[in-house]
């Protein structure tokens, strides 16, 4: 457990990186609140800078360090939105990120990371040959790691989301929250119990990459080889010891859902919501559709976590 | 030329639907400002209450009924977003609203009518079919006929979403507005000139549909009898006279884009804004797309009218 990673610390990451992400909306829907008998409040991380939550663990990571760590740029591996949140990040404090990308990862995400300024080394696919590439980058340039999860001031600044959404909706009952390597997931369910101790914090987790939900049954962390799901931004092996323990104190369960209720909930929010939304931002409403959460008469705030898809292949198109 | 349309009338119109309607967040995107060198604050009508401003008209014409008028129920003809906001107006008021639709609408359209209880009464597909059909229910029934746009109480409703613009980013030089029967550009320009005298106030019109700048150029009213544009909210046949007089009185100019620049411009931002518009929605971006109007280094205002769009067949993925 850490003894660090408190309320205090997410509103000092609030307080650091508040000039340099944008203070999303917080959506309702008459429509979704009809059709479900709960009333629902959506955190619109996917009208983020960079479009996802990620720029918040980004920010306060890269503006913590100090002049001397930051002068040897920072350095990531990851295909998806982080490196795009870290490159940002690096770019607002002048500095270089290194971004280790399989060489297979789709176009449009090298853009992203490529339009924020971000150096990108291709290595192998595979977790294995990504880890040993940063690795590599570290020990040759001295930059500093910055993990997508793994990492105090990481989840602090992922929690900073849910401070704003408690100071917009402060009578909540509960919030459910995406869960891949549970940076999110954690920073959450700090903030959310420091700010309201009665409040539940439920993540949500695709059947089919469940290594989160695994994990707390079995009382260690479980690592999933081939995490297959929709919800590309969920497609983690595993939690790590520190977000496994975060979320084991603080959260209070975990529910998991299918990927046709994924698609069917992604569906519902764009029609109903007008955001584009990425599948992993739809998993906590795909809990509601499921009725794996008993949501009637509450208060429930979702985070959307992020809005980066193609939208040439919207995934209810396909044959 | 209106007296009565005022800054002061459309403030009243404010007051008095605050309640009803969603204060929609306006939002900015630095990729999109990089890509043009001004900076753009979109005032996201698609997350208003039934998906389009046309909430705030709505509302402002029936909450502004005396009971005996309010007891008739009102009626209209559309098959857009005007009909659906008109129902949801009514239900609020507890009144019955009868929308004359033509027979081929899509089925969207009849669900999202039906959702706020609106009862539709079919008819021939055609204006003068949907005019007559309103007028005899009107006739029949005593209920008010709401218009679209040709109505001083709906014209008001609609220039709220400028007071909210402009009281959140004062220092704009310019507000990007798209035109189809000009309630909303009326509207627009009274309430941005009244509140800020120095703004420039510019509609933007599809070329395949330009009655309003054929209109401006002829010093008359000029119809257009089938208008042919994606942009499926601004195929009116003419604004009214009424609008035209108050556009010829308050607006700086009316440019003209291709289907070829909306169809880019609502691509380019659902990508960037992570927000699901219409295409009606994207004509004034389009119009900075093909350099119609000077933004370099202005602060420019665009109203994202609505995002009630079919998502199984976006246009970008037509064959």
């Amino acid at each position: 457990m850490s003894e660090t990673l408190t309320l205090a610390a997410i509103r000092a990451a609030h307080d650091r990186i508040r000039g340099s992400i944008i203070r999303t909306p917080v959506l309702a829907s008459e429509a979704l609140d009809a059709a479900s008998g709960a009333r629902f409040f959506f955190k619109c991380e996917n009208l983020q800078a960079a479009g996802a939550f990620k720029a918040r663990g980004a920010c306060n990571a890269v503006f913590s360090l100090s002049d001397g760590e930051a002068a040897r740029g920072v350095v990531t591996h990851s295909s998806g939105n982080h490196a795009a949140a870290l490159a940002r990040a690096a770019q607002l404090r002048g500095i270089p990120a290194r971004i280790v990308m399989p060489s297979n990862a789709p176009r449009s995400k090298i853009r992203n990371v490529g339009s924020f300024g971000g150096w990108i080394i291709f290595c192998e696919p595979g977790l294995a040959a990504r880890e040993a590439g940063c690795a590599r980058i570290a020990a040759e340039t001295g930059a500093i790691i910055i993990p997508p999860f793994d990492d105090e001031r990481v989840i602090a600044g992922q929690g900073t989301a849910t401070v704003e959404l408690l100071e917009d909706q402060p009578d909540l009952d509960l919030i459910l929250c995406p869960v891949g390597g549970g940076g999110l997931l954690s920073g959450t369910a700090i903030a959310a119990k420091g700010m309201k101790p009665g409040i539940r914090v439920v993540g949500v987790e695709p059947a089919s990459a469940d290594d989160a939900a695994q994990s707390l049954k079995a009382g260690r962390v479980i690592t999933i080889p081939n995490p297959a799901t929709i919800a590309d931004g969920l497609r983690t092996n595993s939690i790590s010891e520190l977000t496994f323990s975060l979320i084991r104190a603080n959260v209070d369960g975990i529910v998991t859902v299918s990927e046709e209720s994924i698609l069917e909930a992604m569906r519902r929010l764009w029609e109903a919501l007008h955001l584009v939304i990425e599948p992993s931002a739809a998993v906590p409403y795909a809990a509601m559709l499921e009725r794996k959460v008993d949501l009637a008469g509450k208060k429930v705030g979702l985070i959307l976590t992020g809005g980066n898809t193609d939208l040439d292949t919207l995934p209810w198109m396909k044959p």
